[in-house]
């Protein structure tokens, strides 16, 4: 006996043909003898509609009752499966956030799950499909939480954990992971198997195929996961644990992320904690700064510090840059169209010449490096934002990833 | 300290403007010093859309389901109101079906409120304002349940019996009660007081301010209603004990419901249990029967037998009649084109003459009366439809309702 969590996102339960169409793939792995318990997103579209209409109220609408209305996507979509699913005579039920329940800690809208109680549903599971409404659980007292944004990936791992589950798939609008963005650059090959750090990595760097967080927590529990479609046959990417993945090449994708922008602190007085002093009160601006590269600068004493926002950032960054008197430079520099292209691969660490095989194509392409950042696992540059596909066609090629 | 149920129809939070208004009223009766209970309906349109959602799944979408599907809709309009009123600055919060919770019994799609816990929204309601879902509740082991089509009434009146509130406000897109339908009837004038009996006869009878369990249900407990607009600050109609009602017109409102139709078996055989035989099959096919009068045929041995439906079940009533082999009769007549005029009133029954003048005033307007039926506090009579709107002008006219 299988079981199965299989987990579908908005897209995929984003009409009443589409929830039929989930009730079939359902149907077929239940028939097939596997326990499942399917988590569910809100019907494509839903979410923003109901931040929306909070918003018309506040941009500061309450919290608490922000999750109480959220909460209402996921279950609208959750009973309309599980009335298919005992439509095409197949016994199944919502199991909603309290009724199991989903325990979860931490603020509303960003909460973890913790625990949740398994004993009813593992018992459900002999004869039914458990349905689970993704992205939301209870407090310690009694409210309805949210796990951010995307949450329902998480709800799917956390239940994958601790049902003991024996694959988790994860059900959505494209067949996998590809080894860079299939509908711009058409010679993209889907990737069969991926470990965890190349999943994060390539999905921090804008592949979004599933949350990050939910894969850290894969990673953590050693939960195999399957990213694959709903609306093909086809077989979909796995993602397993490292020790798992014969490399047979060093590279295994390539990410790019655009609408960056980077400011470069030129002559940056050179003393401990000087860092920490530019970057705290981005931080609290809730201002993300992606890469940060800091170079020792001619005279030893002061330095050179580059780093990438959003560039829907950049006005308020330069502000807090302004009013911040702990931190003394000579001068200041922006360039607000770049873009990030990085190589990802658990396989490049081990393999000599990579950094310099990527330079080198880089400039054959005439493409000039702006700043560049490395990690065991992948390598990225910034460049001018209007040489970004360039950039990825030219990687893509050089790796051998066609 | 008053303590107030508050309940808001779908039209009354049918949009963002219109929850902020509902706030502006909760707001004020809450620094006014009193406590607060907001019963809240699904925005306007949105139980029918998730109905229709649940449709175009399957005609017999599994009812346990349909009730997780549908308690969203007020889940979300709660929400958005408590959110609403922390954004002006009044404490309050959701109390969802299970958080309270309100216990129920029942089938789904039809259960009815049995108990509910109050002492935490009670501790709740001496600094803030409790916001609770209409329309629902949860059974005994923990299923979502729905207590049936405009059920948020029913919740006001029972939050009202088991918090013992002083008094229940049903705020809708009406100022109250009128004597007649005031948009066909310009004449119509708000009632201003009404006891239960009337105000069950005008809503059975078409005029559809409140859901007639709900008044039943109040009138059982004697709790005051009142029903008033969402958008004036008019006074409304108060519903009472008749005790409480001094009445000085003998007839309080002129009732009309069309869409109905009258079929007449003639020569019916009469034996014990005629009647039984004849509206059993039709009661199982849910063929709701309005009107039945029965007279002593010439014969003695037969009578004939009339009865009105709703026209979209004269087909059907005429095949189940058809294949009804336990009722025998020489003949059967069916006028489809009829209307039900009744006029209302606790006075009625000591106020002598009534009857004649009703007669009367319609033989004036020459209207043919094909059917009469009488009870304590009404009397309808069948009339071709095309002659309502005159019938209902004359007798509210001769009864001084103008």
């Amino acid at each position: 006996m299988v079981k199965k969590v299989l987990k579908f996102g908005g897209t995929s339960v984003g009409s009443i043909d589409r929830i039929q169409h989930v009730a079939g793939i359902i149907k077929r792995e239940f028939e097939a003898g596997n326990q499942v318990i399917a988590i569910v997103s809100a019907m494509s579209g839903k979410t923003n509609d109901l931040i929306n209409l909070s918003k018309n109220i506040s941009e500061n609408f309450d919290k608490r009752e922000l999750d109480v209305l959220l909460s209402t996507g996921e279950q609208v979509s959750s009973s309309l499966l599980a009335g298919a699913l005992i439509n095409s005579d197949v016994k199944a039920r919502t199991w909603l956030n309290w009724q199991i329940p989903i325990l979860t800690e931490g603020e509303h809208s960003n909460s973890r799950i913790i625990n949740m109680n398994i004993n009813k549903i593992n018992n459900f599971l002999k004869t039914g499909v458990a349905i689970i409404p993704g992205f939301q659980g209870i407090s310690n007292n009694g409210d309805i939480t949210t796990i951010g944004r995307g949450g329902s990936d998480a709800t799917a791992v956390a239940v994958a954990k601790l049902f003991n589950a024996d694959t988790c798939e994860i059900y959505t609008d494209v067949d996998g992971v590809y080894s860079t963005d299939p509908n711009k650059i058409p010679v993209a090959k889907k990737i069969e198997r991926i470990s965890y750090d190349e999943m994060l990595e390539l999905s921090s760097l804008g592949a979004k195929v599933m949350q990050s967080s939910a894969v850290q927590t894969a990673m953590m529990y050693n939960i195999p996961l399957e990213v694959r479609s709903t609306f093909t046959d086809r077989k979909g990417t796995k993602i397993f644990d490292q020790d798992n993945i014969d490399y047979s090449k060093s590279v295994t994708g390539v990410a790019y992320s655009k609408d960056d922008a980077k400011i470069t602190l030129i002559g940056v007085e050179d003393k401990p904690g000087v860092a920490a002093n530019i970057f705290e009160p981005m931080n609290k601006a809730q201002i993300n700064v992606d890469m940060v590269i800091q170079n020792i600068s001619a005279d030893q004493k002061t330095t050179d510090i580059t780093f990438t926002i959003k560039r829907d950032d950049l006005l308020k960054t330069r502000e807090i840059l302004k009013a911040n008197k702990n931190v003394v430079y000579k001068n200041i520099t922006q360039n607000e169209n770049v873009a990030k292209v990085s190589i990802v691969g658990a396989g490049m660490v081990s393999t000599p010449g990579i950094t310099y095989k990527m330079f080198r194509g880089l400039a054959d392409e005439k493409i000039n490096i702006l700043a560049i950042s490395t990690s065991e696992i992948k390598l990225s540059v910034i460049i001018d934002e209007k040489n970004t596909l360039n950039a990825v066609k030219k990687l893509h090629t050089i790796f051998e990833l066609d």
